[in-house]
């Protein structure tokens, strides 16, 4: 094993940032880091906090902090923004609030941004998860701003996802998009004291009422952080929740899932590597691609010719077409 | 050749939404059609519009499908909505105003929202790229929502993209995003009737002069849209920098770089259903994800382990590791 997993093991902060920086700029060792890292991962909980811009995250975020270090929890936050080319450090917004934090040892805080795509980025929050996990954090936050598909990805990692609204005033709840309301495993209607909220933790009851729900029935929390109103009941909730995910075996089945997905983007990463090492080797793509600018060929029959070519389908029909 | 798309290169309307609607649920048919429809392809010119919400991108898409109008051109319109899981339709926020055009038979607009993944969204988008080629449009404007990584890998389809601003206030326009300022080859100063424009204009200027161009400097256009004003020299700016891909070379150029892209990502999915086939037909992954759960194994050796399992690598050293 590799000096700076061990680092990492022992509890040096400087490793994991550091790892966590390979990790972004896709470092050639990262997959050996990650295999050597992976033995010592599966103890941290992952929770997901994800909501519109101004929605109150980073407050929130650093209000259940203080709930979890109360409670002797080692905590890991990674801050992503899916809208900033921006990371490393504590970049994010607000995070200036946690500077308190900033000197507690047990505490470690990170922002992501987007430098490649953003599916990238899904990728390495889940990398840096494995990264915190295995530095001993017991509770990994994942803050993530809402726009859209993107923080959807992200927060499928988490094992409880909060997703915190403030009240709609005068719109009606229905503009919840509706990827989010099928992730929340909590409600947090934060800014509670703004005008609606009641109106807003009713509809979205309302709303929750109306689907049958089997299994877990998130609770709507109404928070205002400015004066601590409503964390001691949201860190309950929470912890319900985990609970709830543990005694039902439902924890076990997601990470299940999400360990098969893994598996499945490690296989065709391998398959997709070899491929192109011997496309490489063999043939030249410049003809091919000139036919397909010309209308000569359509992609799609040009990518069956390159694999032909390479004998992908023929192999004693091994790989079957 | 299927009729559907027999009844497309006819011009029938109908065929273009139904080839669309396909594409968006990623119909098993798809792939057949796209390689029918592929060489009825590469006549339109593709614009793309992005920028912050309430920039002003619907009416700006607006005056300028009004300009392409009077000059006689075809122009199809495609609303992408990273946002939304909507689709379909005339449904993208003031859609409205261009009911007008609705009734004009050269005209076709559509809306696109994020059904299943971003990436999902951006392919999805350059397919219904190709329908409304072969439909015969002769020019396509992509509107989309700036939400970050999302909209660069959107316009990355188009010919020419305009970026639009508004004037920058108190801010400055440092806050434009890394990604935006390397995307954009026509900057549109919207609202420009708002205080702080002329300076948004001038440092937007600078912020361009200070970068090397040995291609194509992008010009800074001012304009209002809701008295017109500005939107005939936005219209000439747009054809000059046509006139520039064309000439120089580079439109030829993004064209190719483009069919690669599209071909690599072909080979891919040939290659990844050929080999999830033949892992299921051969081996169970349940095992190997109950040991990776375990921490008895990391995802990577075992992705590894798959591989070794359906011969992958070791098939005469003809695909090799």
């Amino acid at each position: 094993m590799q000096q700076l997993v061990k680092d990492l093991i022992q509890g040096n902060r400087r490793a994991a940032a550091r790892l966590i920086s390979l990790i972004e700029n896709d470092d050639p060792q990262k997959r050996e880091l990650l295999k050597d890292i992976y033995p010592h991962t599966g103890r941290a909980y992952v929770v997901g906090v994800t909501g519109a811009p101004g929605a109150g995250k980073s407050s929130l975020v650093d209000c259940l902090l203080q709930k979890m270090r109360e409670d002797g929890l080692k905590v890991g936050v990674i801050g992503v923004d899916p809208t900033s080319p921006f990371s490393g450090g504590a970049i994010l917004g607000d995070r200036i609030r946690m500077q308190e934090h900033a000197l507690d040892q047990d505490v470690f805080i990170r922002s992501m941004g987007t430098r490649g795509s953003l599916g990238g980025l899904a990728r390495a929050t889940r990398e840096a998860i494995q990264v915190l996990d295995a530095f001993g954090k017991d509770v990994i936050l994942i803050e993530t701003v809402g726009v859209g598909q993107s923080e959807v990805d992200i927060v499928k990692t988490a094992d409880t996802t909060m997703v915190i609204l403030t009240p709609a005033g005068g719109d009606s709840v229905q503009t919840i998009k509706a990827g989010i309301m099928e992730i929340a495993d909590l409600f947090v209607i934060n800014k509670a004291d703004l005008p609606g909220s009641e109106r807003t933790v009713t509809e979205i009851n309302l709303m929750l009422d109306m689907k049958e729900s089997d299994r877990w029935r998130p609770p709507v929390q109404p928070t205002i952080t400015t004066r601590g109103e409503g964390i001691k009941e949201l860190w309950d909730a929470l912890q319900e929740h985990r609970r709830f995910m543990e005694e039902s075996g439902q924890l076990m089945e997601i990470r299940r899932d999400r360990v098969r997905r893994e598996l499945t983007e490690q296989v065709e990463y391998l398959v997709k590597n070899s491929i192109w090492n011997r496309v490489k080797e063999e043939i030249s793509l410049d003809n091919l691609v000139e036919n397909i600018v010309l209308r000569e060929k359509d992609p799609y029959s040009a990518a069956h010719d390159v694999l032909a070519e390479i004998n992908f389908f023929s192999e004693s029909g091994k790989v079957s077409e």
